[in-house]
């Protein structure tokens, strides 16, 4: 399949003009949705779609859906999609959403010029509010289309100042119509940056994803008592944050050498917040986070199981009352077989290197895989950075994974 | 000695009004340098002091002096002084500071009706902003008094609103002239509030301090590698706070089990900031400050340089970089002998029980003992408490530190 190395690193190259933001090294984009590098972004979008022959059609949350129906395809079948997001955290990179909808585009330019006839249409998306970075909590655009999330409801969600998601959308001319249906899908394949190094430290260019990680996180406090921290002695002290450093290295200690947990595992005291937080002041209290993934559900459970562990002991051993508020959960998702199965064979057939790999981050796809069968093809990152201005995918990786995808796309639609 | 402790308790009680604020338990209070509760609280003590006869000065940095030299007093000896503050914390409590200013001015007003002749003059003092929190870093009255601090540099030091300590001094006409000269005095007793339960705990209503610790405060920085919570395996990972986790453990750990550490030792990580702070992050760096006390300057390096080699540890174990910003020392300060021993015989002649003991905290004191000989005595802190609406003493045990106090200083000013 041929794939068009240069055009597709054109698009992706102009999309990161769009909010680009100065960087001491590599490209770095400022993309919030609403904003008028959000609107640039989706106008280039739309254009390079009907450039391409597609029908756009945007609905009510932005989400920006190009279609391509030739007349082979029956317009009633299920279609084949794929896509992601073109929106950014602040100061992130150019490939990281982009290149997985870009890489859609330049697979169906691919089919259409290697005469490719599918029985089904096939759609290219890009999915509002990815990274929730301006509104809620992210994957905003997929939660809808699954029906996870009403529209009214994300419609409603408001930034920081008070601005509803709806209102910032028809601000830039994007609050469309109608509700994109995930579920009347056939199949949904997402291209991503993979965002950490074990495609480029086994040199494969492709990394076929089995399952995407499941998450728990959990919110913690330690409750101590704040004293003068010149009279009150050592034995006397109630120190909240002397315990909560014993709990970060017993929660980093949990992934580590238990039967039930796998290789796999990641726990992470990312957000810790110490009370009152003086020099001269024993800590009284520390809330802090903890988020822990893994691609078994029974792994999460049994480094959660040692970090509610870890408190009961400090509470036993320290003057120190700790609560543990199991906030959430996301349990690990499944990729499809059949999806798995048809981006292998692609990338034999097209002599690009696979690697059979979890995602630990959740994409749009963890969404769409609720509806139908889905599947992520991971491009490599240089140095595994991601969320930087040093991200940064090959371009000859970029044509690799796309050419996988197109293949892909071309036997599942044609099947 | 007879003290009137209905009337010390009255004073006390009074200036508890001035910035008074409400409090679940206990009494609580406001005053910060140059505010109105500052003022009422200047001015009340400046009637008292009239009207138990004594000529009050105020000298330019706002330091209040009455001096009570009676005809058996030789004008141009020097004075025994006593004293302390009436700035607050917010919202702390009704003792510390007032006690030792009213207890001072109580202990005159006894010596008077007990017919006391002293040879020398006998001062009371209220030092400008010892707590430090509207301007500068505290003790700023007795830094002036001892030469620590310049006049002109002291009256620049500015609020956050930029309004400085000598306009704010100007404005509640406590701005006076002069300079009180702590090294012209002959002795310097100061009465304050434990502030830790070891009085409490012995049972003993009076504690005579042998010397207050030195302080030793550090930064410390330690820097990893800031990445996405979800696809960084644990392998990958330059967690700083994990890092930091073990460095807070290994700080406390450092004041137990090392010859060259005393018993009365403390080490405290008060303040941590974590950064970016995020759930789903990896924290990338952590700042955190290191305070350490003894009595020992030798016990304080000791734990300084475990600190040190903790940091070491971690820059071999994980891939982290630190530093160790050590960002200024206070030696331990030792009181006078002559001045403890007046202190124990007042306490025995008094049937007073009397402790020795250290302090965690630096107070007036530890400026004016750089010029002349000092002590300090303390009175009980029910449950330890401090710099708290719930801080507490026994009006019983007021009265006693102060019979101690009144018969000290009339030994010492009658030698």
């Amino acid at each position: 399949m041929d794939v068009n190395r240069e055009r597709l690193e054109s698009d992706l190259r102009a999309t990161a003009e769009f909010g680009a933001v100065p960087a001491a090294e590599g490209l770095g984009r400022t993309v919030l949705t609403g904003t008028t590098a959000d609107r640039r972004a989706r106008e280039f979008l739309c254009e390079r779609l009907r450039d391409a022959g597609l029908d756009v059609r945007v609905d009510e949350v932005g989400n920006v859906v190009g279609r391509w129906c030739p007349g082979s395809a029956d317009p009633d079948a299920g279609a084949v999609a794929t896509g992601s997001h073109l929106d950014s955290v602040p100061e992130g990179g150019i490939f990281d959403g982009p290149l997985g909808v870009y890489a859609g585009l330049e697979a169906v330019r691919a089919l259409q010029e290697a005469g490719v006839e599918p029985s089904r249409p096939v759609e290219v998306v890009s999915f509002t509010e990815e990274e929730g970075q301006r509104f809620g909590g992210g994957l905003i655009g997929s939660g809808v289309a699954v029906g996870d999330l009403s529209l009214d409801d994300a419609l409603s969600i408001e930034d920081d100042g008070g601005i509803p998601l709806g209102d910032a959308l028809a601000d830039i001319g994007y609050r469309g119509e109608g509700r994109l249906d995930a579920s009347e899908w056939d199949a949904w394949l997402e291209v991503h940056v993979e965002q950490s190094g074990r495609l480029v430290d086994a040199g494969v260019p492709a990394g076929v994803v089995t399952s995407i990680v499941g998450l728990t996180r959990c919110h913690v406090e330690i409750v101590g008592e704040a004293d003068h921290a010149g009279t009150t002695s050592m034995a006397e002290r109630a120190d909240a944050l002397a315990a909560a450093g014993e709990f970060v290295v017993d929660v980093e200690a949990a992934t580590d050498g238990r039967p039930e947990v796998l290789d796999t595992a990641v726990a992470t005291v990312g957000r810790l917040t110490v009370s009152p937080n003086a020099p001269n002041v024993i800590p009284g209290s520390v809330e802090l986070t903890v988020d822990v993934r893994d691609v078994d559900y029974g792994s999460i459970e049994a480094i959660t199981d040692a970090a509610r562990e870890s408190l009961s002991r400090l509470e036993r051993e320290r003057p120190v009352e700790t609560t543990f508020d199991h906030a959430w959960d996301r349990r690990p998702v499944e990729m499809s077989p059949r999806l798995r199965g048809a981006l292998r064979d692609a990338g034999e057939a097209e002599g690009v290197g696979t690697l059979d790999l979890h995602s630990g981050a959740g994409h749009d796809t963890m969404h769409v895989a609720r509806v139908t069968d889905t599947a992520l093809l991971f491009a490599p990152s240089v140095d595994g950075v991601s969320h930087n201005p040093r991200e940064w995918t090959e371009w000859e990786d970029c044509a690799a994974v796309t050419r996988v995808l197109a293949r892909a796309i071309a036997d599942v639609a044609t099947e």
